[in-house]
């Protein structure tokens, strides 16, 4: 507990990987199959991840049980902290008694009563928390929608004590392919967000911007660097999607979190820039 | 004369690679080697530049006439209108004389008498010019500076008659190896005027930024889509850079500009994203 959420060259990496909305996770949660999952657990942690995200679908019959054997498989082959990936209070309080380290929480929104659900236990337990920026209608239109989501659950954090450093504000990314307005505004919600709450961070779906379209990785590493610039300091992506760390490392050295450009550098010469 | 600085995908390549302050190119100048001056301008009108750089070198005694030479040489290969590249209003008063269509003249600056030279060429000739956000000291520090800068040069446009929109406000680029806050600052400065001279165009020596590192070509095309996630609407750039023109096409679909992301859809059909 008490651990910083920014990793230290300045960029918090949640990987991916392990949602069971995708069908091999589903399929691997399903039959228990430890060896795919924590294989899983390994390529994003040799890749950088930060955290490992753990979503273990949301079947209401089985997810509290699905998380806890996904949360003790992945712990059983990372040393990375979790995000624990469930909008179930319930699936969500039995997968926080197992965390070996401070997790993050995917997410509170403005819905009524989740936020008033979990945010006692990110209190209980001290945890940083995804604030997703839904309105009360769904997916929000523009920035000022998106921040004033983010205020909604400001004050919901404030009532319960917890410091804005704890909570990652998801503007949630919607297509370009069928929202094409949106993604200058969600920047735009990204750079507001950080200025409005000193010490807030910011973190992202990176992935569906480019839903729809082909060569979905151009889109997705060409907007994360335009968020980054935005100051976007996490992003919920895969590490191991081609160029996506060499985006990371060549943006914290751009924005002058990456001192001597040392990490930089050395990526170059382990050629994970190539 | 009275053509859109912009083109129709929202952003001008102005295509870098025919300046004499690189070796090659200095050699092909000064022996009049038509083919190899051609080559490197049919290249960059392939790869997809929207006007084509010329430099000739800054020997007073010859810039003129191996400005002229370049001209002549470059238009004989493309239909591009050029950049007139010079700080000498005498080379690029009779290179004017030469050019098939409007052209960019770079550039000018706030530096005593630089500005009031070449602008009457500017309004004579209507031609776009790039304006060189130095100040009396050089080479500015932090966003304020640049904008203040470019303030200055606002100034002496209204009294030469000459709009915003014919202008490029280049923010100086400075490499982040040395210069490691001023990224950051030059983004928030493109930002500011894009903002601050509604209709003006912004547009940056890109490369710059990677001086100094390994694996420029990341930094370069990062800082790219900051820079264009901020407003920035031209470069200065070589379009024969890989991943270059995927990352500008990338950039122009999240910034809706392409039209049903058709244009991106196109480049990834002719496999020009990979």
């Amino acid at each position: 507990v008490g651990e910083e959420i920014v990793a230290t060259d300045g960029f918090t990496i949640i990987g991916e990987r392990i949602n069971a909305t995708r069908k091999f996770i589903r399929k691997a949660v399903k039959e228990r199959d430890v060896k795919f999952v924590q294989n899983e657990a390994r390529k994003q942690t040799e890749a950088g991840a930060t955290y490992i995200d753990c979503n273990a679908g949301a079947n209401p019959a089985t997810e509290a049980d699905d998380l806890k054997w996904l949360v003790e498989t992945v712990q059983g082959a990372t040393d990375l902290p979790l995000c624990l990936d469930s909008a179930n209070p319930d699936a969500l309080r039995s997968a926080l008694r197992l965390v070996q380290k401070t997790p993050i929480i995917n997410s509170i929104t403005t819905e009524p009563g989740r936020a008033e659900a979990i945010m006692p236990l990110v209190v209980e337990r001290n945890t940083f928390v995804v604030a997703l920026c839904m309105t009360e209608s769904g997916i929000p239109i523009g920035a000022d929608e998106r921040v004033k989501a983010a205020e909604a659950m400001v004050k919901i954090a404030n009532k319960a004590g917890v410091s804005v450093t704890r909570m990652l504000f998801d503007p949630a990314v919607t297509p370009v392919s069928t929202n094409p307005q949106e993604a200058m505004a969600i920047m735009q919600a990204v750079w507001r967000i950080m200025h409005d709450f000193p010490g807030a961070n910011t973190t992202c779906g990176l992935s569906n911007i480019s839903f729809g379209l082909p060569n979905r990785n151009v889109l997705n590493r060409n907007y994360l660097s335009m968020l980054m610039g935005a100051g976007l300091n996490s992003a919920i992506i895969d590490p191991t999607e081609p160029g996506m760390m060499a985006t990371v490392i060549a943006c914290n050295a751009i924005r002058a979190r990456d001192e001597y450009c040392m990490h930089y550098i050395q990526a170059a010469r382990d050629a994970k820039l190539d």
